[in-house]
């Protein structure tokens, strides 16, 4: 097991009807901004619900934070946040729009230009950096991204898809009530299923580091997730599934699986830019290309997609090669089951178009991807190819 | 899955020379007082190092705090913090140490009489009760209760172990460096296996809440220690095995497997009142008391005995009972395999005494233990009888 930092100072309120605990989460005399992104949650009344509960708090709104939302947006909050003194924010959303609040609340009040902040990649922004920021919470209403407890945001600027993590970016509290994401439409449920699966994976099928305790966990995440993927998709009122699914899609990214551990993240990063050049959905970008990452990437990653294969599909017989082969086949197939495609040329995207791709990784500096390093450009473009 | 509440600040730091991060994690000029125990820590040099990364800081030192640490004892610390205006502990130690130190920081400011903080039971002392509390850290050098990342202690008074909860009691931050731990008695080391692996089965062998993740997490963690066990007994110089051990028992206790899920404690409840009038360590008592509990209560956990049964130990033949025999068995063989005895005759305790653990169990009000609450002083008087 590597050496680790573990941290995470979320408060979680797991269940039906946690609404009321906001008045008791939330300063007393806060002015309040209320985030949102294209109004599905004012439409729903789900907002005009947290409305209710911050009582006779000073509450403004800002909606309209965009799918895989944008600097520009999120300057334009920060800017009422300074206009109107807010010193509290409440997400009311799924992963877009929380990740966009972390943003928000980092960029608010920060001295410089915001867009040094999309600088740091994954290192930490420290308070060195970002002296004042606004606190915030959430109320999630799509189990998907693990953003409601971890401190991290991806913000789109012109062409990319820029990772930002500070500790200071932790929600202060999130409200996970499954019965909230009841309305979701079916395929942004099954979008949030791979995208969970893919976190968990992304942090386990990489080498053996002999931390027992954190892949006998990544794969209950993943079993959980097998489990439950259809039902949560087709029957959306099902509180039990929906129950495990936010749960899984919550653990999958909190840091708890991730300690100690290689971490891979190469699907993200290829899928950011099928995101940024053909606006295919997040969820379905990784659906397109982790099994063909486990195809292409076989041989370093061997010795766990023997163990993934065992232990998650119990896949006991066959050659070393028939059984990854398998593992990968029942991985695309649990995705297509949820309605999920999971080929580029599904999505309209053709051979000739894999080079601009591999020219926008290049232009991001995404040149050795991987817990190895080992995915350079040439690798990406056969994922990619392998992927059509 | 029920609703719930989970909250978890502490700071961890894990892994190999880690004691380097004492300096930016205290405050740069508290006055710091180290908590340990029988001397051991100081003896192997453990102390000397912390002091030598705690620089220019002035520092005071505490020591002899007992296993099942003492009221006594620790308010004669609470009286060196206030006379010496400490402002920052340090916990070098084991569960006793950790869980003695939470009370002192409860204490040492507490303005009535602190036997009060004794009669909270499980419901959590706030900070309308305490209203000031002394921070500290930890540097755990027993890997069992995982006192070093939850918010729980358990105090000795009288003739009686009372528990104390509160969110003020959460360590700032933990270091949990595998070797330190390497120089324990094999004896603690395999008490402290027992210990975490009784924590994981009471929050999962209960009854069924349908709580997935949760489930397999506490399998994970069982199936590692029983994988482990062994070899952090009797290689105690192996990182790898101990490095798993470790964190396996920071996990089994830090709130994560509890959530959304009914817990049982009977046997921690049980066993608390053997080490009051025997002397048992806790560790043992919970080997006695566990594989009776499971027997004497197979009916209200059937179904999750079974679930343990095929995937923690891979039954899968025979009639439901067998099933059930074969896992109490391989469960008690487990612990006997760590050099631990499972029955009370072992520890010199006869039929003749066991009115006198009933009797404390009454007087500390234990009448209805269990996640069910039907665990009656009569049940618990065949458990103990079961368990000779």
């Amino acid at each position: 097991m590597f050496n680790f930092d573990f941290y995470n100072p979320t408060r979680i309120f797991f269940g039906k009807g946690r609404l009321d605990v906001i008045d008791k989460n939330v300063p007393a005399n806060a002015r309040v901004l209320i985030t949102f992104g294209g109004g599905s949650a004012k439409k729903s009344g789900l907002i005009d619900k947290v409305k209710t509960h911050l009582g006779n708090r000073k509450v403004l709104e800002f909606g309209g934070i965009e799918p895989n939302p944008r600097y520009e947006t999120l300057m334009k909050a920060a800017e009422v946040v300074r206009n109107e003194n807010i010193d509290f924010i409440l997400a009311v959303g799924g992963g877009s729009v929380i990740d966009g609040t972390k943003f928000i609340c980092l960029a608010s009040h920060y001295k410089g230009d915001a867009r040094d902040l999309l600088k740091h990649g994954f290192a930490p922004i420290t308070s060195q950096v970002v002296e004042k920021v606004v606190p915030f919470g959430s109320v999630l209403t799509l189990p998907a991204t693990g953003s409601e407890m971890n401190n991290g945001a991806v913000i789109s600027y012109e062409h990319g898809k820029f990772p930002v993590m500070s500790e200071l970016a932790y929600p202060k509290f999130s409200i996970l009530d499954p019965v909230v994401t009841f309305t979701l439409p079916k395929i942004q449920v099954a979008n949030g299923v791979v995208d969970a699966f893919v976190h968990v994976a992304e942090q386990y099928i990489t080498f053996p580091a002999d931390a027992k305790v954190q892949d006998r966990m990544a794969e209950g995440i993943l079993q959980t997730l097998i489990e439950i993927g259809a039902t949560t998709v087709n029957e959306p009122e099902n509180y039990a599934a929906r129950a495990n699914h936010v749960w899984s899609a919550t653990m999958a990214l909190n840091g708890i699986i991730a300690v100690g551990v290689p971490q891979d993240w190469a699907t993200h990063m290829i899928g950011h830019e099928l995101t940024a050049l053909f606006g295919i959905d997040h969820g379905q970008t990784l659906a397109i290309v982790y099994p063909s990452v486990l195809d292409v990437c076989r041989r370093q990653k061997r010795t766990k997609l023997l163990q993934y294969a065992e232990r998650v599909w119990n896949i006991t017989t066959g050659s070393d090669d028939e059984k990854i082969d398998l593992a990968i086949k029942k991985t695309r197939e649990f995705f297509e089951s949820l309605g999920i495609k999971t080929r580029l040329s599904e999505y309209g995207v053709t051979v000739d178009k894999i080079p601009a791709v591999v020219e926008q990784l290049k232009a991001h500096g995404l040149t050795a991807l991987s817990e190895t390093g080992k995915i350079t450009l040439e690798v990406s473009q056969k994922i990619l190819e392998n992927a059509l």
